[in-house]
């Protein structure tokens, strides 16, 4: 199942650079991780703002819960979810395993 | 260039339904030519409502302007855009030549 | 699957008051098929208002979308959907078989 | 009578997290306490933030104002509070007491 | 038990002026006979504004609803319901049989 | 002259528990001290949260203002003012003094 | 009593140019009378649309209701009225009667 | 030309009450410069905040934000400019220098 | 002087498409002809929607209404006007005469 | 391609003034590198607020993202970017070496 996320970060103004720079990077080990594991789909930034917009494949909005709030950064974001279901419209997709294939060099 | 527009779509009370229905078929004809084309990336029901987020992948904001508004339904649309940026911890995605010859049966 | 929507009804000014009867009418019969097959949860009514809040449970984004979509008073409402996951101090409830059974006379 | 409350929770960035877990743990205990003697209906987490949908049954008002402002996290809550009435096309639902005895194991 | 309703009247732009006349007449003798039974305790206009605050006294959420709708303006009503509960700061206030005894000339 | 005025307090984290609990029962006593003197005629807490409506009968905005000002809590509240006008449907009340006389033990 | 008024005029599409110039002809007498009276203190046009922001200088919060409810644009108005109190840092400014001798050729 | 200006003052938490205290003394003092000087045509309190409503007259809109880029509590207010142009409605006012040697005792 | 106006279109759904291009004809040849004269500096349109953002550049906020009110769509549009001044880091612009000598072909 | 971006500036309270001033000097010196390289090409205070107007010329979303990103002031700015396109009703623009050379003294 698909939902979109729209996560934007607020940093804690009261904590030091280092602290923050290591909550990022764990972060960024996460996403990657989702990502690679086609659970996290897409991962766009928002031009000009400290935001993400987010496409994830789940099986439920528990587990769908269960990510986002294990993201290192989510007590600093807020975030919008949005439960996406099939566009008559839309021409087929290729699955995720695919995709990743494709992608690595 | 990656766009998402947010279309809501307020079918007018005084067109009869063969027209709106015959407005559809061409909607989903150019929607359809323009995912394989590859400039329309992504398009999603939102659930519950008369609605799509889609991902648009264009050469500039103009044409993603041309794009938008020959949509049969633009004028019944709230279109919301939003410009988006890569984001450092994003995987590679395939291109869309790829997605779509494995997307094919 | 859960979901929360809240759906507020605009009656269409123009349309004679038989008509939109006949439409309450199978919105009714729908709403209490589906509450009768377990996947609309619950079904109230927000004091004051031509409004409801509604509790489904279903396997997917796109059944919830089928459903909502398919109420003869969909055209004429603003629905706002939300995914719901299980809470941690939540306790178990009973499954829909029993509360039904259990609610008939 | 029935109410929802949507509760959105505000963790204080000055508690340390010891303290805050204490909170937490009060607050489930009551939470649960109160699921058991069938005032707090239902409880469902909104998938993706730090934040509930509640349904209370309470004898008035007052009692919803009571509960909810005893919650040991109502100082860091923003709280919606949406009174409920019975829906004409609602079925009639199993009452509290069977609810809790079906769903025990 | 005590609700304020905020009530915001759109006339509907195609009714004549002998119909709405009729509509707001039926209005005010319901709205007086809720006055004089106690239900609906005070009624004021927002200055300004075609929109009242109301305070109405009720045994439930559900009478308060079947007031508001049987209101022969309530389709040209925007209602926003607030809960209204005790304030520990509040003096007691004359019931409403005395009140309305008080107030005849 | 007659306000509504919404209060929505925001209880201050660095000031310590004493120190509110000396502002809030200074603001208990000033508040029944007003209500006696008919100028605060009603006061309802807004359930579920920490807020009240409230009815001032001043003989102006700039008495108004005095009060809601000198309150020990104002700089902790969001206020909205609203001017009350009588209302053509409305029923005469009884004066404050009969009101007050009455509601006494 | 000073009350600022925002008014923004929603012209019905469907009355016809010479009932609604008609109309603003009526209005603009009404308002330059309310003006030499000296209970409609100022009036100016917000750049760019079809509004204004008013001063009303009147005794009661009812005066203003049956002023800005006898306008002749008045159903066709969004209204948002502000209740004004005296600021401790403004001058004294001339009453009235001085202020239209003197604007007066 | 003409500018109204909403400013809403957040008195900074941190800042003990002498220096706030000496900030707003040298406010007042050119507040009361700048309406002697013409500039600052009207300056109501909104009833009820700590805000208020005011009308400028300066030659340009770098005028204006000089001017209120000075204010000393300028770096804790939330400012709404609004351009204002000539009703075709108004009357004339009388001019600045009239004004104030009117007021004048 | 400077100001940004953004200008949402409304088209009329009762208007024939004949009319309507007549409308637009004029209101592109009016656009235009304050784009030479050096009035209307910026005409952009905002990606996805019927709306602009400009730049006028005018002696006052009285000329900037009316120039917008006489634009022929002005009727079907939503306008917000904000006023613009210099910004302490900005570079000097060319004046609007070089710009256009020089943009001419 | 064109952005607009309304970037609002929150300078954080524990910041002190000297650092603060450090700040901005970096921001104003790299605002000017960048209108000098054509890619900043307007920058318009917001009259009465600490905020701005800007409109960039860059190849793609992802330079803009980079240039605003990198502001020294970036932590304590809310930014809101709008995609520009072409105007079927605008003159052409001189290009901006041209119009650099052009406002040089």
């Amino acid at each position: 199942m698909l939902f979109m996320a729209e996560m934007t970060v607020h940093p804690p103004a009261w904590m030091d650079a280092d602290e923050f720079d290591a909550l990022k990077q764990r972060e960024r080990e996460l996403a990657q991780r989702l990502q690679r594991d086609g659970r996290w789909r897409h991962l766009w930034r928002i031009a000009g703002r400290y935001a993400n917009v987010s496409i994830f494949e789940v099986a439920s909005a528990d587990e769908l819960h269960e990510i986002v709030s294990s993201l290192p950064l989510f007590p600093y974001m807020d975030v919008q979810v949005t439960a996406l279901a099939h566009h008559p419209s839309a021409l087929p997709e290729p699955d995720n395993e695919l995709r990743h294939e494709l992608a690595a060099p």
